[in-house]
């Protein structure tokens, strides 16, 4: 009788564990909410410094295009500028935002940033006069190249978890953090 | 006694299990299915109407290659308009989508409804003739202002919540809903 | 005797509370992460072609830009079709990314590889000399077109499960993954 008593008591506690463990709806959605926010918020931050350099860009374009309403040489240049950056964006954005899912978000944030910095030192070269400033249309190749490795090792990473049961993704995320400061040498 | 003991040792194995068991598969795929659509419907939606809008640029852009082979003033005007429009396409899009992820759907689905006609406008703007219609390059700067605002709040009120531990989720999206409105202001 | 029994009653009953109690927490973030791939990783790898495809187009451009300093018929030809492939490629990112989300990400990823096909042909066949090759500014239209339908579809779907309760995502994706070979057929 008071082994079956006991097992009542313990049954009562255990179903109120039970019923404790999975979280209450309201606070699992602002988890959630929470939780997805904390695995991008690093490539929105990046995201929002791009979008802030865009519009510096679209600023000069616009300066430019209000003062000379002719096509002067200075216009041309800006607005080819402009261009070249406006034509890789989508791509850098793809590949940084990928990259950041599949594998780690912080190299991935990272590499954006470094991006960025190439992106203002070319438009910047773009605007100058002198003959050694003639940038072609590519930049960042070495940066966009590092995010798409990243993302094949991400991909490559989940297949072999898939099929072989492994999981290499820590020692691969260590590599890829350790890898990123490759990207400051010039 | 030994029925306790039972029981203890019962408990344990019964939290081992516990630990190990998954919820079950197929229901919560289909679960997660919808919560991931449900809390991105409303930019889908608002992505799908910005590409019919893109076709309907295109489409002009199109007729007036085909029709005039020669490179006229009309086609001058709407393939600039066209090519103003898809260069800030990216950025509105990133941008929207971050507002939306970060902080909540709604308003940042109707920030995009707004930026959408603010386009139609200045697409329709800039075929027209007279002197008055010349807009510059830049157009929506409100609409982007605002978007980057709700990112930056919902990512501050991401960091909040992870080192203090304070909410404020639900009046920022209170005030954010009421902030919406003032878009509409001309 | 009694109290074991009980314990084996007690025991099923827990084990059914048991199936509800989530994963602990370290196995889950790793579970969720790839959980993540698993749902992307056909989109993220077509992607990844198309970025390769953004390259080769750039790489045209720079070799065109490189060679002949003067503005030539080839370089303007080969810089109007990068230009117009880039001004679409937002859009069908997004397009196929929603695709993807909404619905299933199999026919997303068939689609988003048919439309890089379409490209690669258009790109080509814009370099031509021939007058027959001269095609508009616009290409891809069927696959964009069937993407978006995808987008409609999974929405309503979602629309109709929560609204109604009735879930035919089952015999939607059947039907999705058949219409997918229709956009074979030149």
């Amino acid at each position: 009788m008071t082994a079956v008593q006991l097992c009542n008591a313990l049954q009562c506690q255990w179903l109120a564990n039970a019923q404790q463990t999975p979280a209450p709806k309201a606070h699992t959605i602002i988890m959630d909410s929470n939780k997805v926010v904390e695995n991008i918020y690093l490539l929105v931050i990046v995201t929002l410094v791009s979008v802030l350099q865009n519009a510096f860009f679209a600023q000069k374009v616009e300066r430019e295009c209000k003062n000379h309403n002719t096509r002067t040489s200075a216009f041309e240049r800006v607005s080819c500028a402009n261009r070249n950056c406006m034509d890789a964006y989508p791509t850098f954005l793809a590949v940084m935002w990928c990259a950041g899912l599949c594998l780690s978000q912080a190299p991935a944030a990272f590499a954006g940033i470094i991006y960025l910095v190439v992106r203002q030192k070319y438009f910047v070269g773009y605007l100058g006069q002198t003959s050694q400033s003639t940038p072609g249309y590519l930049f960042g190749k070495r940066v966009i190249t590092f995010l798409s490795l990243m993302c094949v090792i991400g991909i490559a990473n989940y297949l072999l978890v898939r099929f072989y049961g492994s999981d290499y993704k820590e020692y691969v995320e260590t590599i890829t953090n350790a890898a990123t400061a490759l990207l400051l040498i010039p």
